[in-house]
């Protein structure tokens, strides 16, 4: 027997589970589209050399599904999808874009972790990306879009929260504390840890990286801090220019409407080097759940990988969106409505020598838009055609059978109609197409 | 420097690609929707097993993208979906599974081949399959939607043809001949190369198969046959109910009204070793492509991968239909529609203390459905931000602007009509939805 399980840690999608996906990026699609970002892809496989050219020491990149192919390159299977449009927009063949792009992409991106309950080695993620904007509301926009995808699926401020950062600050902040731009970093990946590991085990890891035990508890007390306002009062050293720009994201956060799912949270810094601004996460208020999507600002990427633009930064800002949580999160929330299978026809022939016909009814169905299920096998019950046709969740079973069809008829059955008269037509070949008005409906 | 190609032998699909491949697949889409086929996915990783467990010899498994992942795992990307789906049938995790099951799906599939013009390293694959079904009506329900697809795009009976043959009918014909059963696929394979090498050399390789010079002379005639009947006379042991069963599949075709796609050629062999019955194979009449699509009865996959069915056979058909030649096709046809950006609205704010006020706007517009382009940086001048409205293919722009403000209203220009009076209006905040109306469309 051979394995009947996927590779271990990834998911197969059978029929129910698929159409659970497509609901679900429908509304990724659907709220990409309202903003005007446009549908983008690359391959699963890309150049591993994406990932060792980032600022080393992330999880990320020791973590990947690489490999030498054939020819002896080295490839990996995508962890994440920004280094792929940092590589797109620089390598745009055209030759003619202009920025700014608004992109969007639903990648599927692959680790290889340790599994455990909830954290698979694959995941889609919903990527939206603005490049080519320095302004504060490129970032509003997306964090707009996420709010906007909350709305449509019923998850509301009292589910979720926004955390919102700037690493911009932080960096002011801790170099008035004489902590350099290479420990930052490290750093920031400790404190991130505040919540689970409480001060004192923070503080005990800060001091291996050099930080003295003053400066530690005051960059705890600064990561502690649940407000802009605060943090400008107990900070010094605070980036004036970053501390404006966080003060007036909340604003237009406000004015576009979602200003009750955001919250400043001095705490959150996100795992990615390559982040050099804004940085958000959001998060289940139950505390149940890992983070839901996080994002931020890294207008430095671009220049690393080469860009030949002039300015020596290319902004950029973007978000992750993984599939794995937002669906725990529906399915705690009881917010996923059910997926049924649903056909509209099954087609079946009365007899051998009807099977001809049958498919000719069938394909007049299907040409009027209807999802058509021809049954495939003669049955030797017509009591098996019903059951076939509630099994897949058909509305009407046409039955091809040599008495109406003398008459250029079909027998037509609604079996969500109880009424037993009106229940049953036939219909002429010729009507098909109008099925739904024999059964008064429109 | 980073490579900003893809992966060499793959794509990267930019936005105007992406709207192709949206085009395409939502036609793949529609059609399986119509025929009540379900969809399915699996993760591009799979088992290696999967492919080696298949009879030997095969082009396919010489050209994996396999590897061993981080915990000694032997694992490839996927060359093809049939190995998976079969996989899937068996692991049913629900155990309820009643078959038949008609399923489709459009996973990318990988090869690592010689890259030349037209021949990538990955394709998607439409892939459509009944499981459970011995009759002949499966096969003919998917030539069906694939005759289906191309009626829907545009192609015609002249563009192309269905090429079609039963395994079964070529190997008992050829065990007559005294080939056996482990002699068929290679063949098979030297017989499939006739149009392109010719008789002689055909001869000559079969003679190197151990096949004698009189009996290669009879094989060639055999699989030269361009009809049933054709094959019928000349050919000696032909199995009897596959002669039918071929006959009866050209009988229900033309039912179905694709008929004039469909003609029979005996050299039509498939390249894959699990087929069993029926092959099929869609050419392009000017001969300048690659097949489009390719499949066939594989009735023993099941039973080879250890179903525990009772029955000791799963019957299964299916087809893949890649969408790089389908796409050259259409190409050269001249039947690919333009794929424009579009966008409904860019909404502008006049100044900066107006921004916030836009930001309302372009919520209000989007819960209405339109799609908006925040944008998201001011500009100097309004001559501007109409570029970047034609830039991004947008109807209207809507600028928010204090004197209008003022009043409740936001003023919209309509930037395809040609009337300077009638292509600007003044529109209440509260009647942003209604958009459409003030400029005289519903």
């Amino acid at each position: 027997m051979i394995p009947v399980e996927p590779v271990m840690g990834t998911r197969d999608f059978y029929p129910e589970d698929m159409r659970a996906r497509n609901w679900l990026f429908g509304h990724f699609k659907e709220v990409a589209r309202r903003f005007a970002f446009q549908e983008y892809d690359a391959p699963v496989l890309e150049h591993e050399e994406l990932y060792k050219r980032k600022a080393g020491g992330e999880e990320i990149t020791q973590q990947m599904y690489n490999f030498v192919d054939k020819s002896g390159y080295a490839v990996t299977l995508r962890p994440e999808m920004t280094p792929t449009l940092a590589r797109m927009i620089l390598g745009d063949p055209t030759t003619k874009m202009i920025l700014p792009v608004k992109w969007f992409s639903l990648p599927q991106c692959w680790r290889f972790e340790t599994t455990q309950r909830g954290r698979k080695r694959e995941h889609y993620q919903w990527n939206m990306d603005i490049v080519g904007v320095k302004s504060i509301t490129a970032e509003v926009e997306l964090l707009a879009a996420i709010t906007t995808f909350f709305t449509r699926v019923g998850i509301t401020a009292k589910d979720v929260g926004i955390k919102v950062n700037s690493r911009k600050v932080m960096a002011s902040i801790l170099k008035a504390q004489g902590i350099s731009e290479q420990q930052f970093a490290p750093v920031c990946v400790v404190v991130d840890k505040l919540d689970k590991i409480g001060p004192e085990e923070v503080t005990k890891e800060l001091v291996q990286l050099g930080v003295s035990e003053k400066t530690a508890g005051t960059i705890i007390e600064t990561m502690s801090a649940r407000s802009v306002e605060e943090l400008s009062t107990i900070a010094e050293g605070a980036d004036q220019e970053g501390l404006d720009e966080l003060k007036e994201l909340f604003v237009q956060a406000e004015a576009y409407g979602y200003g009750d799912f955001m919250q400043f949270d001095a705490s959150v810094v996100r795992g990615l080097a390559y982040y050099t601004g804004i940085v958000f996460e959001c998060f289940d208020r139950s505390g149940e759940l890992r983070a839901i999507c996080g994002g931020g600002r890294y207008d430095r990427l671009l220049s690393l990988y080469g860009s030949k633009q002039e300015a020596s930064e290319v902004p950029c800002v973007g978000f992750g969106f993984g599939d794995c949580v937002i669906m725990e999160l529906l399915q705690m929330k009881n917010l996923l409505p059910d997926f049924p299978q649903l056909t509209d026809f099954v087609v079946a022939a009365f007899s051998k020598d009807m099977l001809p016909n049958a498919l000719t009814v069938a394909a007049k169905l299907r040409e009027a838009g209807a999802t058509v299920d021809m049954q495939v096998e003669l049955k030797k019950k017509v009591g098996q055609t019903f059951d076939y046709a509630n099994r897949v969740g058909a509305q009407y079973v046409a039955l091809v059978a040599p008495d109406e069809w003398d008459k250029n008829m079909v027998r037509v059955k609604d079996l969500r109609m109880e009424d037993k008269e009106a229940n049953q037509k036939d219909i002429p070949l010729d009507k098909l197409h109008e099925w739904r008005t024999f059964f008064g409906s429109t």
